[in-house]
C-alpha cells in the first residue's frame, strides 16, 4: 500500500508538471506540495462515487486553494474521471479544467474556488448539512497556508468548532512560500496549531510528505468526536523536484519543457496508476420535515407592515411547505424576522452569528447538499461578503439573500447601517436576480418566486412600516412592473421602488392637485428589468421619465431604467434620476428622505421643471428638434 | 482618585441614558457596559489635546464598537470637547452625534464606526504610522465581544501580533449579550484569551468593572514590550442599572422616561465632574524622507507595456517625490507592480499578507495619520473589502485603491480571478473617483492626479500589455476623456477604456477599409464622466453610441455613459452596449475578448447593424420618427 501511494502521489506530481507545461502556465509547485495529502485522502479516505457526483452520501471534498487544482485534475485522471487527454486540456478555452476549478464546467467539483479562504466556509455549510439530515458523510477541505491570513478562515474556523462539526476535516498545506514571498507563520506548525485549537479544534501537526503519518492523522480526524480535526502539514512547494522544491521564484510558474522532462524522470517516469475510489455506504434518504402546500402570509390593503416583518412571514410560509428551506442570519434576526423562522423550524435555522462572509459560503456548501438556502441580514452588511457572493454566482449556485435596512429611510442610526450600494452590488452579479418590493403582499409573492429561481437572488426589504397597496390576490411576476397610477394625460412617469413607490405615491396626488397628471410605475424586479413596460410609459408620457430611488446615484434602479432603453435601437428618453449624491447623516426618516432629495416633495419640482424646460419652444405635438439625430427610429 | 474614576463612570452611564432616552432611540446598555473601562482610560491614560484633535503626538482612539457611542459622546462632554445640550442632540437631524460615531460631522473621531469589526484594523494603521514616523503615542480600541466574530478582528488581530504592535492596546467589553441573544463564547475569557495570545498577543483578563483591575491593566498593556495587549474585560450589558444589567431584550433600547429617572437615581442622580485629559508629550516632528519634484515615467508611443507596471512606475515616481506616500498590498506586489515601491521605500510599504480587509481599514488608519495611501491587490480581491471601502468613505477617508487583472482579458486563470463587478462596485462608493486607463502614460498621469484627489479613487489597470497610445506630454484630466478618432463623417460613435479602447480602435481601422467612419472615445474618467464630449459625439454622430466594455452589463462603463445623458434636457442617443453577459471561463486573452462578444469584430458587427437599423426607414436628414417624444428639447 506504501508503495503504491507513493507511486500515486509521484503520478500525481507528474501529471500536474505535464498538464501545466503543456498549457503553458498554471501551478505545479503548489500542486506539488499537497500530492501526498492528495494521494492518501483520495485512496484510502474520500468515499465518492464518480458516477453519481452528487450521491446524497458522497464524502464532499473542497479544493480551497484552487490554484491548486492541477493536482485534483490528476487525481480525478487517476479514480477514471476523467482522462489524460483532457487531463492536458488545463486552461484552454473551452476546456472543462479551467485555471481554477469550476463547477459551472465541471460538475465534478462542487464550488468553484480560487478566491483563498472560502473553502472551508463552504464545508462548514456542508458538515452543518450532514448533521441536519442525520447522513455519515464526512467533508474534506484542502487548504493553504497563506489563505490562512484571510478572517473568512477564521470565521470558518470558529463556526466549525462552536458547532462541534467533527465531521468536518481541514488540511492545511504548509509550504511556507506564498506568491511573492514566505508567509507570516513559515513552517512554524505550533503557531498554526494553537490558533486552530483556540478556535476549538481538533490539531494535527505533522510531515506532510510522510504518507504513514498522513494516514495515521486522517485516521485521528476520522476517530475524532465532538470537535473537528485540522492537519497542519509541513510540505515542501514544488517536493519532489530538485530544481524548484522549496525555491523562490517558482509561484505560478510552469515548468519549461526541457526542465518538465528533467523532474519526470526525477520522480521516476510517467505512470498510470489507477485509484479504486471508496464508494459511500447505502443510506436510508434523510428524514425531512413533511412537504405541504405553500401558504403564503396575507396583508390587508391599507394596513401598515413593513416589508422587513413580510419576509419573515413569507420566509416562515416557504419553510413549512417545504423541507429543504433552510435559513441563515448573522445575529440579526430579530431585526430582518427571520427568527420567525428560527422559532418554528429551528433545526433548519442556521446561527452565523456577525461573520456575513462564513454565513454567504456556508450557504453555498448547503445548495450544493439539495438545500434551499435564505440568507438574510442588513443590506449594508451584504457588502462584507461581496466576494464570497461573486464566488457563489461563480460557483452556478442559488442563494437567496435578503437585506433589509436599506438606504436612508431607515432614520437614526445613521450611513453605517444603510445600505445604499446594495443594488449596484447586487446587478452587477453574474446571472443575478434583484427585487424590491414596496408591499408586503408583493414582498411574500416575489419571494415565493425567488425560492424557484436560479442563481443568486437579491431581495431588498424596508425597515420603515408602509401602508399595504395591493390585495393579496395580486400577481408580480419577476421582470414585471406595476403602473399604479396612469391616465390619457400623463405628462411624465415617475418610477420608485420600495420606499420611493410610497413617496411617488404622494408626489401623484400632490401633481393632481396642480392638474398634473403622472404616470406612476412601481418597479419592483430591478433586474431583470421591465423594459416593456418602461418604453411603453415613455412612448406615452412625452418621453419623460423621473426615477427616484433610496441608493447612491450610481448603479441602482435609474442605471436599471436605462438599461431598459439599450439593446433595442430606439432613442432614450428624458431621464431625471432623484437619489443620494450626498452623505446622509442621522434623522428621522422623512427628514432624512427630504435632504436626500428624494421625497414627494421633491419628486413633484422634478417633475415640474422637466416638464416645464422639456415643452419649452415646442408646440407639444412632436415638432421635430433642431438637434434631432440624423436618422429615425425603426 | 477611585472615588473621582466611579464617579465619573456614573455619570458616563447616565449621560448614555439621558441622550439615548432624549433620542428614543439608541444604545445605553452597550455604552453602560463599557463605562468603567472609558473612565479609567480617558481620565488616567488617553493623552489627547481636544484643542488639536488632529495632533500628531495625540494618543488615538477608535470605538470599533460604534453603536456604543453613546458613552464615547458622554466622555467627550466630561473631557469638556461637548457640551450637555449638544450632548442630548443625540441621533437628531444636523446633529454632530450621529447614531454611530462619523467624522463626516464629528472631527473628534478619527474613523467611523457602526459596521462592526473595522476598528481593530483601522488601529493596526495607526499603530504601523506611529512607528513609522517615531512617535511616542498609542493607539486604543475598544471593541464589543459580538464582533469578534468577524473574520475582520482576526486579520487585524494577526498583522498586530505579526509586526509586534507594542503601542498598540485593544480592550474587549465582554458583556455576553449580542442583539439577539448571548455571544458564541459567552463570559469565556480565557477562550478569548487562548485565541488573542495565538495571534501573537498579550491578553490581561480582568473584571471590566473592577476600577483597580482596569487600571493595573492599562499599565500592563503600556509597559508590555514587543507585543500589543489585548484587556479582555468581564462586563455587564447595562451594568449599573437593576432593571436592565445583563437582561435579554435591551440591545439598542432606550430607557423609557420614566425608567431613566429610576436608572438614574440608582447610579446617584445627574453630576458633572470634568475630565482632565492628560496631553501628549510634546515631540520633534518626525523625520521623513525628504520631498522631491516629481518624475513621472514615461514610455514611447508604439512601444507595449501594461497599465499594471505604469501603476507600480508612477507609484514609484510619487514615493520618491512625497514622503508622505505609504503602500499597501496583499501579497500580489509582484504582480500589482507596488513591488517597485517596495524595494525602493522599504519602510514606507507595508506587506498585508491575503488580508484584504484588513489591508483597506489599516490604510484608513493611516491616512488619519496624514499619509497617502496606495493599496494595490487584484481588483476582483477588493469586493473582498467593499464594507471596508464603503465605511472609508462614511469616514471622509482617502484612500487611493488600484486593482489589477480586471476583465475576462486577464486569460487562463479563469473567472475567480477576473474582476467583472469592480467599476460597479466602485462607482457606488459615495463621493468616488473611478479612472480605467488604457494606456501607461496615462495611467502615470492619472495617478498623479489621484493622489490629490479626495475621498476614495480607484484605479483599473489591466494585465496585459497593450501599445503604448498617447505621448507622454499629454495631459487627461479626471472627468475628460480622448477622442482619439474622428472626422466628419462619423456615422457612429465607440466608447471603450482600458482593455476595450485597443479593440475599439481595431474596430475603427476594420469599419474604415468598408468605408464607415466612426468616431472613437476612450472614456479614462468611469466617475466622474465626461457628459460635455459624449454629448457633442452623440450629436456629431448621428445619436449613434456604441460602448464596449471588459465589465458586467450592469453598473459599469455603458451605465457611466448612461447618465451622461441624464439630468440634461436633449434628445438622447441610440445605445449599445457591448459588455460580458455569461459567465466566462479561461482560454487566451484573445478567445475570451470573443467569446463575451466584446472584441474588435463584435464592435464592427454592432456598429454594422445599429447603422443599418436605426437608419431604416429614414431619410437621413432628420425626418421625425413616429415614436419621437411628444415635445422638443431646449
Amino acid at each position: 500500500m506504501a508503495d503504491t501511494l507513493a507511486d500515486l502521489a509521484a503520478q500525481l506530481r507528474i501529471d500536474s508538471i505535464r498538464c501545466t507545461t503543456a498549457a503553458g502556465s498554471g501551478h505545479p509547485s503548489s500542486s506539488m506540495s499537497a500530492a501526498d495529502i492528495m494521494a492518501v485522502l483520495f485512496q484510502k479516505y474520500l468515499r465518492f462515487d464518480f458516477q453519481q457526483p452528487k450521491a446524497p452520501n458522497n464524502d464532499r471534498f473542497v479544493l480551497s486553494k484552487g490554484h491548486a487544482c492541477p493536482v485534483l485534475y490528476s487525481a480525478f485522471k487517476a479514480a477514471g474521471a476523467i482522462d489524460d487527454r483532457e487531463l492536458l486540456t488545463l486552461r484552454k478555452f473551452g476546456s472543462r479544467l479551467e485555471g481554477h476549478p469550476n463547477p459551472h464546467v465541471l460538475p465534478l467539483v462542487d464550488v468553484a474556488t480560487g478566491s483563498l479562504g472560502q473553502g472551508l466556509a463552504v464545508g462548514v455549510g456542508m458538515a452543518l448539512c450532514a448533521r441536519l439530515d442525520g447522513l455519515p458523510f464526512r467533508t474534506y477541505v484542502l487548504m493553504g497556508d497563506s489563505e490562512t491570513a484571510e478572517g473568512s478562515v477564521w470565521e470558518a474556523f470558529d463556526k466549525a468548532g462552536h458547532y462541534g462539526l467533527d465531521n468536518l476535516c481541514a488540511i492545511i498545506d504548509v509550504n511556507r512560500l506564498g506568491q511573492s514571498r514566505e508567509t507570516e507563520l513559515g513552517w512554524n506548525l505550533e503557531a498554526y496549531a494553537a490558533r486552530v485549537r483556540a478556535f476549538g479544534w481538533n490539531a494535527v501537526t505533522l510531515d506532510g510528505h510522510d504518507l504513514g503519518a498522513i494516514d495515521r492523522a486522517f485516521a485521528e480526524a476520522q476517530a475524532k468526536k465532538g470537535q473537528p480535526t485540522c492537519l497542519i502539514c509541513k510540505t515542501e512547494k514544488g517536493h519532489g523536484s530538485s530544481l524548484i522544491a522549496n525555491q523562490d521564484g517558482w509561484h505560478g510558474k510552469p515548468l519549461p519543457e526541457d526542465k518538465a522532462k528533467d523532474a519526470i524522470r526525477e520522480l521516476g517516469g510517467e505512470r498510470n496508476i489507477r485509484i479504486q475510489m471508496k464508494k459511500p455506504e447505502a443510506v436510508k434518504p434523510p428524514v425531512q420535515d413533511k412537504a405541504a402546500p405553500l401558504q403564503l402570509p396575507t396583508y390587508e390593503v391599507g394596513q401598515k407592515e413593513a416589508t422587513r416583518k413580510a419576509y419573515g412571514d413569507a420566509l416562515l410560509a416557504l419553510g413549512n411547505a417545504r423541507p429543504e428551506v433552510v435559513a441563515l442570519d448573522a445575529e440579526v434576526s430579530n431585526s430582518t424576522y427571520s427568527n420567525e423562522f428560527q422559532k418554528a423550524h429551528p433545526k433548519r435555522y442556521f446561527e452565523m452569528f456577525i461573520a456575513e462572509q462564513n454565513m454567504v459560503s456556508s450557504a453555498v456548501g448547503m445548495t450544493v447538499l439539495g438545500k434551499k438556502a435564505f440568507v438574510s441580514t442588513f443590506a449594508a452588511f451584504l457588502s462584507r461578503a461581496y466576494d464570497q457572493v461573486r464566488m457563489a454566482a461563480i460557483s452556478n449556485a442559488t442563494v437567496h439573500l435578503c437585506g433589509s435596512h436599506a438606504g436612508v429611510s431607515i432614520g437614526e442610526d445613521g450611513p453605517s447601517q444603510m445600505a445604499l450600494e446594495d443594488l449596484a452590488m447586487m446587478r452587477a452579479v453574474g446571472g443575478s436576480t434583484v427585487v424590491y418590493p414596496s408591499d408586503p403582499n408583493q414582498t411574500a409573492k416575489l419571494l415565493a418566486q425567488l425560492a424557484d429561481r436560479q442563481g443568486i437572488t437579491y431581495l431588498r426589504s424596508t425597515r420603515e412600516k408602509t401602508p399595504v397597496l395591493y390585495p393579496a390576490t395580486e400577481d408580480f411576476p419577476i421582470g414585471g412592473s406595476k403602473v399604479v397610477r396612469q391616465s390619457g394625460n400623463d405628462v411624465a412617469t415617475v418610477v420608485g421602488a420600495g420606499i420611493t413607490l410610497h413617496e411617488a405615491l404622494k408626489a401623484y396626488e400632490l401633481l393632481k392637485k396642480q392638474g398634473v397628471a403622472v404616470r406612476v410605475i412601481d418597479l419592483y424586479s430591478v433586474k431583470p428589468v421591465d423594459a416593456k413596460t418602461l418604453r411603453q410609459a415613455a412612448r406615452e408620457t412625452q418621453g419623460r421619465l423621473v426615477v427616484v430611488e433610496d441608493h447612491w446615484a450610481e448603479g441602482g434602479l435609474a442605471d436599471a431604467v436605462l438599461e431598459a432603453f439599450t439593446g433595442e435601437r430606439e432613442q432614450l428618453p428624458t431621464v431625471v434620476r432623484l437619489a443620494v449624491t450626498k452623505m446622509p447623516g442621522s434623522g428621522k426618516p422623512a427628514e432624512l428622505l427630504d435632504a436626500a432629495g428624494i421625497d414627494a416633495g421633491h419628486i413633484v419640482e422634478a417633475v415640474t421643471s422637466l416638464v416645464e424646460e422639456t415643452a419649452r419652444g415646442g408646440d407639444g405635438r412632436g415638432k421635430p428638434s433642431e438637434n434631432a439625430w440624423g436618422h429615425t427610429n425603426a
